[in-house]
């Protein structure tokens, strides 16, 4: 792992980069069009195991590919301008002039310095659909759809192959994950709306991705700096950091300064899809007043953003003038920032929220840059408390109606949900989402299992995420221990996705998704067999698992030894069972077998204690003609 | 929180005493038996709160009592005694001789020193029966049970008062939770299986507690030193310090050398029940060596455990020599400690395992004490490859048949459970578990729900036992972050703790249990009215919360902040929901009320974008007489 520091940049401008431990970064090319040309980790294995590296999905772009030069001060190679420019239905035009109110009006003592490279923005041509959605209705299969296919597929070239020897057995709740992924079914999914690619013609710098219940769950981190800490540099680090560690899109929440710059710097150098909440850009520029909002302002905002290439807007549109007194009764009220200040306009301007009100003109926007939405939970409860309320599912309801119209005009549509649930009511919330939603991709935040564990709310939310991501949510975002606390550091990014993998690898395991168990037996065998090193390299954080096994055997023989520290030499659970092998191989050996052997165990099975005699007189009722008493077996 | 030092020790000898931040222990005394002095801890709230402290259950003993001294060399006192002796089935005699063998064969180097007070041993008289099971099956209430009741209340004098307020609308699948427990029902429970009351009579500084699934979520953290690391010191430190965080149980799980000696210091200085693995410590008396065990041994060992007064025995009795070939084809064979040794016993020997042959002659040494059975799964699942499968099951299957035995006995029963299964195939284990085992206790190590995260398997198997506990776990075995990697330090016992008192508590809400959301609404009032010291507090680890929130706003008088560092001062969420409520007070004064706007809105609902004229004409159809367009919401 290596810092990466370039010469020329902001104060403290770093990111990490290089391989993950004993991982390269691979490509491979679709066979339907060579210039798609797909990343994977392979994490390698000890040459004893006989197995291949095992290959797995890639979010972290080319910052851990060891063949690349980064430099932030240009940004990523524009992998998609290409294709974009291609289908010949864009344009580039001057685009919004940057104003200073869009980094708040900031004095030059705390002005960060702007991205150093300009591009020209595009838009769609008049008339023109660029959105997936509308080249997917229209049969189009895009360059877009054909990487997603190899990339969900993890450059498995006939799943069919191994699909005899694999297993996954899940319950999927409705889901139809298919054996193996196709261009046309990512088509056939984004078609339909049950699938969104965030992609804005203006960020071609990301790798296409897919977020649908038929595909791999994925997770989002959000980061964004406050207006009272943190800084451009910090931001841009740990966006990068969150996809080292497997973010498979961002959330800029940024409040306070420099805003628009923060998210320059970040969408340029970013290979994820970037999300925002316009809103709160939108009220930095009126002086954090929530009343002096308009229309007006706001959609300059979503320009201005729909420019910088910004993939997917939280849009609360859902918190309507006649649900805000359904919250008076709640625990906690209104909790989220979006829905809250919308509730608050609505109050103080007596009108209903001009999202809703101009929820087409938004989509008339977002669809020339195909901007997805994500349509926000502003009423989502924010305790136990306040759990599938009526404020909560009049909300989604709203969400539904709104995903009509959105699809009606061509734009993609996730809806976003809670929040705090306990986990007998998390499923009524996903069932309810799918019912009103037409199956619109489902996105939320935890839910948090409980509330009475600050400092741990990636866990509290890690169960709930696991458990709603199981039953058809298609991207979980992450919550870090420092929710409700401050904003999360650097290392509450890396703790908060490291567990959000965890939750949405145990979905992608229990619906059934056919590749998923193959990592969990590559590294379970592994620990079988005492490869230490492969046991951490194929962990989701070799780092810090080998750091734990140093803390009790330090010495580098302990990591090709036969055992650990929980149990010590002598005394190893998994030594033993070599013998049971040997034993068990032994039986088969014998003429019996064990078809044989297990018919006859069968019978018995029930009786307890027992006598010698039974088991024979059994055994010779089976015909067994070798199993003489419980002491041969 | 001081740490605790007397002056004449083991080196090192040291706990953390003294209350935890914002709370105080209390006590309350039964109505039925003033004898019976039940502690509590209250958590203080600011006056501004209009709330009592909030009282919850307390595991943490006298060691959170500011008004007692400890003293590590003689010992807790001994709360019991009285009532064991006042029964008058008990009887004191000579006690097994300690050897040398006991505590591995040490040098004096190594040796630590003895505890220095002795107590002599109790059994039951001979034909007397002094198991918690017979006197409730007698119908006796033992002052245990009148303890507990009150324990498991939490104080609630007539929980019924509340009752009206409450909200406890769980999914409790088939559990009979109580709105108020009597002592009764814990006598009935008990007497019919479905709860176990972890008490030797040589425990007697132990305070009672039950394990059932009618009763809260408990959890377990295992501890002990290994052959290769720590000291009694040590485990001492670890056993206080994690029922500080809430271990309602711990089992000492030493290996290597010093085993009676650790176990006796732990024993004497716990107030929570202690379980062990006697096979452990049986084999370390033959050098580590399986084919060496005898029943004999194993006798020996088991006796010395019970009259220093361990709780609960784990005993793989279900292990049988039938099911061992049964494990051959897994990925990962077997990963119980005891499991494989019995397997290696076993196969070495060619004979049915000495603890299913003597299984009744090892009921016959339990109940003389008291000593719980938790039947072992010595074929549980090591990986996600081999969740559920035959060889587990089987398992099941007898450790079902053994509870039969062992009740017949009188003895006392819970059963252990994996382990390593992915989320769709845990409810199976409950369900086949409640089946087999006629309700006895069922008490899990996670599950982990993922085999791919080494260092964070207390988030694999935490997302695993709530989900189970919610299904009807009694008792969940925590999981640390070392797990697989090596044996848990001070911080990993914290931490494994806390998640699984998140685990625990996430199943009581979901389960309904009548005072699990109090904790949950008190907790979320305080973050609501910005009563940060109060959130603090009211969370499972008030030190971690406040070091969080001071990292981004460190100054004292941000913890009186109307306002977070998430947000900042102008922006937050929870400041504007004031404004909601005001509003719907506002909107309550006014002729129309509530409840016909609610009505307007229902009949409205379903429309998208209506204009003014609907709102009107919907109104005027429910005789409505104030609301007259939606600008008036």
């Amino acid at each position: 792992m290596n810092i990466h520091k370039p010469t020329n940049i902001l104060a403290d401008l770093k990111v990490t980069t290089g391989a993950l431990p004993g991982s390269k970064k691979v490509y491979t090319t679709s066979a339907l069009d060579s210039e798609v040309r797909v990343p994977h980790r392979e994490i390698f294995v000890h040459p004893s195991s006989g197995d291949d590296p095992l290959r797995i999905y890639d979010t972290s772009g080319i910052y851990t590919d060891d063949d690349f030069t980064i430099d932030l001060e240009k940004g990523l190679p524009r992998l998609r301008e290409k294709w974009i420019l291609e289908r010949g239905d864009v344009e580039a035009y001057a685009g919004r002039e940057i104003k200073l109110e869009d980094n708040g009006v900031v004095g030059d003592k705390h002005r960060e310095r702007d991205f150093p490279v300009t591009h020209t923005p595009l838009r769609a041509k008049d008339g023109k659909a660029v959105t997936q959605l509308e080249y997917a209705r229209q049969g189009i299969i895009t360059k877009e759809m054909i990487y997603i296919a190899e990339r969900e597929n993890m450059g498995r070239k006939q799943a069919v192959e191994k699909a005899a020897e694999r297993v996954a057995d899940g319950e999927s709740f409705g889901a139809e994950i298919p054996e193996f992924v196709t261009p046309e079914f990512v088509r056939s999914e984004v078609a339909r709306g049950r699938a969104v690619i965030p992609l804005n013609i203006n960020h071609p710098e990301s790798e296409p991705m897919i977020i649908g219940r038929n595909f791999l769950v994925k997770i989002n981190a959000n980061i964004g700096n406050s207006a009272v800490t943190s800084s451009v540099a910090e931001e841009v680090d740990k966006m990068v950091w969150a996809t080292r560690w497997g973010a498979d899109t961002v959330m800029d929440l940024s409040t306070g300064r420099n805003i628009h710059t923060t998210r320059e710097w970040i969408i340029r150098n970013s290979s994820v899809p970037i999300g925002t909440v316009p809103m709160y850009q939108a009220l930095e520029k009126c002086d954090g007043d929530p009343t002096k909002l308009t229309w007006e302002l706001y959609r300059d905002t979503l320009i201005e953003q729909c420019e910088q290439g910004v993939d997917y807007f939280t849009i609360h549109a859902g918190v309507r003038l006649r649900y805000i007194h359904l919250t008076a009764k709640r625990l906690t009220g209104i909790v989220s920032r979006g829905g809250s200040i919308m509730a608050k306009w609505c109050l103080n301007n007596h009108k209903e929220s001009f999202l809703y009100e101009h929820f087409e003109d938004i989509c008339d926007i977002m669809r020339m840059y195909d901007v997805s939405f994500s349509l926000g939970d502003g009423l989502r409860p924010g305790s136990i408390a306040d759990a599938n309320d009526e404020a909560q599912f009049a909300e989604l309801e709203t969400l539904g109606e709104l995903t009509q119209v959105a699809w009606a005009k061509g734009c993609q549509v996730i809806i976003e949900g809670p929040g705090h649930v306990p986990m007998h009511k998390i499923k009524v919330n996903m069932d309810k989402q799918l019912r009103e939603c037409g199956e619109a991709p489902f996105y939320t935040l935890g839910p948090l299992t409980t509330d009475i564990a600050p400092g741990y709310d990636h866990i509290t939310s890690g169960i709930g995420a696991a458990m709603i991501g199981w039953f058809g949510v298609s991207m979980l975002c992450y919550v870090t221990p420092k929710e409700h606390l401050g904003l999360p550091n650097r290392d509450d990014v890396k703790t908060g996705v490291i567990t959000y993998k965890i939750a949405a690898h145990a979905a992608d395991l229990a619906k059934g998704h056919p590749a998923a168990q193959e990592h969990d037996d590559a590294l379970s065998k592994s620990r079988f067999e005492f490869r230490w090193e492969d046991q951490f390299n194929l962990g989701l954080d070799a780092e810090t698992a080998l750091q734990y096994h140093d803390e009790t055997l330090p010495k580098e023989a302990h990591k090709v030894a036969h055992f650990c520290s929980m149990c010590g030499p002598k005394f190893c659970a998994m030594k033993i069972t070599q013998d049971v092998r040997d034993y068990a191989a032994k039986l088969n050996d014998q003429t019996q077998g064990m078809a044989q052997m297990s018919k006859s165990f069968k019978k018995l099975g029930s009786e307890l204690y027992l006598p010698e005699k039974t088991v024979i007189e059994a055994n010779e009722e089976l015909g067994g003609n070798g199993l003489k008493s419980t002491d041969e077996i």
